[in-house]
């Protein structure tokens, strides 16, 4: 009897994740009832988001049970099934989890994957949630226009360098915020942003990006959280919007430690407006904000990095290493060769 | 040869207002030049917002030179014109500062006063700026909707009780925070606001609002600042929106002892969209405005409370009392006897 492999989440965290938090756990191939289907996934991603699920707090979602697989997105390949509109060999993104294989009804977040001009695994990065976050969040959030200056903040990650090379797309003056020099130089040399600040190396990371924007931010995109709002705040221009796309500097802390934000003069003085995002409320968006940043990575005009594991007992320690900014990227685990594909 | 009195700033403010930081100086009354006209303040307005511009920090305007007028708005009639289109005997607001006289002319923030069917000092309160910012800031910055559970704080200053009204008056669900038994009985028992929250009774700010919504708060609008910003936040509703329509807890604090906004997480989790405002950036739309506030206030929907200081050298007292939170609603010092107007 064939077996898949998930991970389970069997403690929620308590600041940085640790090994005990997670389980592997092996259990036989289920089977597609009817309606349904199995699915092998392909990929399995990491989110620094899903962080917030694991433990016991205020979230856009419940936290997760104890004993359940700790969430991500996938690409699969549907490989046998009992529903009418998917045929085995059909290639899938969808929400399964850290997980080797899963079943499907179909329902949720769940598209087929009709655009094989682009790396798989594209459809759950730069195509998918951190790309598209970064869409809506500098399009509808921010409504950026041609001219205006944009700090990124974490821009190394998948989320801000997508934010960073869509700002400057839209004509924007673009200043990237990342942390250590192969970061930055990434920044710089591979993706071709002008300004670039280490926030390791700056004494003051308000007067390090104030000297790259000498007329002030018009749209901070931070991915950081608190404390990198409080900085650039005094920087803000009038009628300035800062979209809160990530709070990965507060997960791990305790509510207690959280930097606080003070700097909230601006909000008034220069009409300033601070709004946060999740991308799902996008999702009718998503077929043509997809078909727009496939256009740009076909002509090289949309970059970016992975960082890929092997195996899904990797995605802990993985989970870890987003968090304690090892590498930088998308980070994802992959469970299964990838096909290949046309044009590939 | 007649003479007219000022308030001058002396010294930057550090803290609360003081005494020694103004000076009354008298002066030879001044002559209007060509296009210009002589005004006669009745009434000198009495704003926490000029706070800002008394220390020399970050603010909408620049701060005052020392020796300037303290800035105000007033309500004056025309004694001496040499102005083509404004002619002695006309009332006009305009914003001349804490003096019982000034030039202008014609250009600035000045509008003749052509509805005398209510009374002259709510051109500079309830249907001035106070009452617009909190037309505009429910309005254009919150765009509030029948139904929607909206918390007012500092409600029972003129910006706020004027906010508590208009949301009740768009069907809102209305919840006043404000300090103290005798400014609460007020709220309740003379403007009818049906949940009223007495902040320096309750243990907790947080808890003692939640107890009125149980379903949350949909829109926040804060005149106090930080604390109140941050005590509310974990009480946002999906899409919840927080104006910042003022920030009076905060003024007179030292940078480093204003409190930090923490509780950041549900801009992300609830979408949450905060916002300051200065009116004028509505300016155009003043007229309608105080069309639709003026049938309110003659239908008796719309009620205010006003604090007259007598002489224009009682205006720092004035000014210190707001803050010192001694009486409550709008301050002002009149400076001449009201004329009777048609009606009254």
């Amino acid at each position: 009897m064939q077996s898949t492999r998930r991970v389970a989440l069997v403690r929620y965290l308590d600041g940085l994740p640790q090994p005990q938090d997670f389980e592997i756990v092996s259990e036989p191939m289920p089977r597609p009832g009817d309606g349904e289907f199995l699915v092998r996934n392909l990929f399995a991603s990491i989110d620094p988001g899903t962080r917030s699920r694991l433990s016991q707090g205020p979230s856009y979602l419940p936290p997760l049970k104890l004993g359940d697989t700790v969430g991500a997105f996938n690409i699969g390949r549907i490989v046998e099934s009992r529903h009418e509109r998917f045929a085995p060999g059909e290639l899938i993104t969808w929400t399964c989890g850290w997980a080797e294989a899963g079943i499907s009804d179909g329902r949720g977040y769940l598209a087929r994957i009709e655009d094989q001009s682009v790396p798989l695994s594209a459809w759950i990065g730069v195509l998918g949630v951190p790309g598209l976050t970064a869409y809506f969040g500098l399009g509808r959030v921010a409504r950026i226009s041609a001219g205006e200056t944009v700090v990124v903040t974490s821009a190394a990650g998948m989320v801000g360098a997508t934010a960073a090379q869509i700002a400057r797309l839209r004509g924007c003056r673009v200043v990237a915020v990342a942390g250590g020099s192969v970061k930055c130089a990434w920044l710089r040399d591979e993706l071709g942003i002008e300004h670039v600040v280490d926030h390791k190396s700056a004494a003051d990371l308000g007067d390090a990006v104030a000297a790259c924007c000498p007329d002030g931010i018009d749209v901070l995109f931070d991915n950081v959280g608190n404390a990198s709002v409080d900085a650039m705040l005094p920087l803000m221009r009038m009628n300035g919007r800062i979209v809160v796309s990530g709070q990965v500097g507060d997960y791990n802390l305790p509510p207690g430690q959280v930097h606080g934000i003070r700097n909230t003069r601006p909000f008034i003085t220069r009409r300033v407006r601070m709004q946060g995002l999740v991308v799902f409320d996008d999702l009718r968006e998503f077929p043509a904000a997809q078909a727009e940043m496939a256009a740009w990575l076909k002509a090289g005009q949309l970059r970016y990095r992975e960082v890929r594991y092997q195996g899904i007992e990797r995605a802990p320690q993985a989970f870890r290493d987003v968090f304690e900014g090892r590498d930088f990227g998308r980070h994802l685990v992959q469970l299964a060769p990838e096909p290949a594909v046309a044009g590939a």
